[in-house]
């Protein structure tokens, strides 16, 4: 009995699986250890020049912690919310800001902060894309208000393609 | 009132240990990792006639971890909102999306998502059923749209009773 | 004087990143989840000749949890050690197995293990490669012996360049 | 032996608390962030002429995360161990290696890895001072062999000085 449901499922397996094995291999880029750097000091400036201290940080397309700067006096506090937005922004490939619409009381995804331990749904991370479109990596910031943490992610991310 | 229900219980309880130990203990069956992998690859052929990439997670009557799969290109912070879809379909019996319209502002469950290691409360959770409409499992899916979530979780739920 | 130190900051930050922006992208490969539910087979094929129950954890190669399975009676407790047995070979590219001789008492990284949310450092598992060599995921096993665990999750490693 | 020592610490205490409070309150000055990137830099420079690929992490003088980078293709489980290696140096002030001294078996401090969320006690973490010999923060890092990343934090942490 056993042995007959085990055939079945292995003939069903082996049908889903048909003739895509070995066609349907995966590439995914990642973003260099140059290209974070090069998203951190890009972020860095525009902050500089809006007169904002903030944290950056910049995760992989795996959303594992590639580079991270805190600018001096910043917030303690934006460390951890700063990493929570790159990764975020890369579990869904969106920006945190048009994520966080959908998670208000009574939107379609409310309350999915409390997966992934602990995301962060309002603006300031933003996918990392290449000239290709693909995306590599996200940018998170925090410290300053959202409308700048999100300029200032954007002029990071934007730095790989110019 | 609670004297009444409690003694009503104890009838029960004494009439089901009566005949024999084994039927009292199993007021839940158990799904099979045969049942768990049929549920999962039902689920993933509706997501793929729906053209969406998901994350599938059947758990056991013990809200345990049974079998998972994530789809090429799925949300990486879907992983772990499927399964704990899931487990909150479980947790409490019910379709995930039923238990999100008590968990809003002024509900009467108001963020019960703080417990449990966090729950998620919009559709795509599931109990699965088995033929005598007993719970032996949960699934949970995430990836597509809500709607999309929790059509892909009831076609891999009912794959069980077909 | 903070000028100063920018400018001096970024030829410093220029010059080390060189020539080298473009040149060095990198590509990681990735286990599809057709090759992941062929490891999963072909492990739990072995585990039921070798007459045991386990739990098998497939991750991709971002360490992410890519398929599971937990066959019926075994561990509880083998859930979570399946996953980090899995995690762990991907996180350091090596057996678990030959991980924890070094992680000892007087072992060179002794209690390493309190590191990523807790590691496995004992047998069980490995990490998978494609057939250039190439690392794209990696499998635990638990449930069996150690021995058990490892010849199991060899054999799931295996099926994909065979 | 012992009672030494705390009579030491009490006379030196006594005497900064001694002239004004000001004075003892500053026993750490904190990094700046373009410190931080000098150190990172130092750091990463000295892995490259060793041709060894590591995850650098650089905490303040509150053991706060100040600044990050990953190499490329260095281990997936060396970013927590670096972060959590500088931390370990400043918590505690000393090299890592030195602590491990302590935490073995029958050690006087053993298993105090459980603190602190996993504490990382073998070399690669060394505390960052100034010209006056303060603790300003600490370097951890991690993915080559434990000498490697002992002489890759030192020659970060020394490049404030230089």
């Amino acid at each position: 009995m056993f042995l007959l449901t085990q055939i079945k499922f292995l003939v069903i397996a082996i049908t889903l699986m048909g003739s895509s094995v070995t066609v349907y291999a995966q590439i995914t880029n990642d973003i260099t250890h140059d290209e974070a750097f090069k998203t951190l000091l890009a972020a860095k400036k525009n902050a500089e020049a809006s007169e904002v201290v903030v944290n950056i940080a910049v995760v992989d397309a795996g959303a594992n912690l590639k580079a991270f700067i805190r600018m001096d006096e910043s917030y303690l506090g934006s460390i951890d919310v700063a990493i929570k937005k790159a990764k975020t922004a890369r579990y869904f490939n969106m920006d945190t800001g048009e994520l966080g619409e959908l998670t208000q009381p009574g939107g379609i995804i409310y309350n999915i902060e409390h997966s992934n331990d602990g995301l962060i749904t309002f603006p300031g991370g933003v996918p990392i894309k290449n000239k290709n479109g693909k995306i590599i990596g996200a940018i998170g910031v925090s410290g300053g208000t959202i409308e700048q943490d999100r300029a200032i992610a954007i002029a990071g991310a934007e730095s790989i393609i110019e």
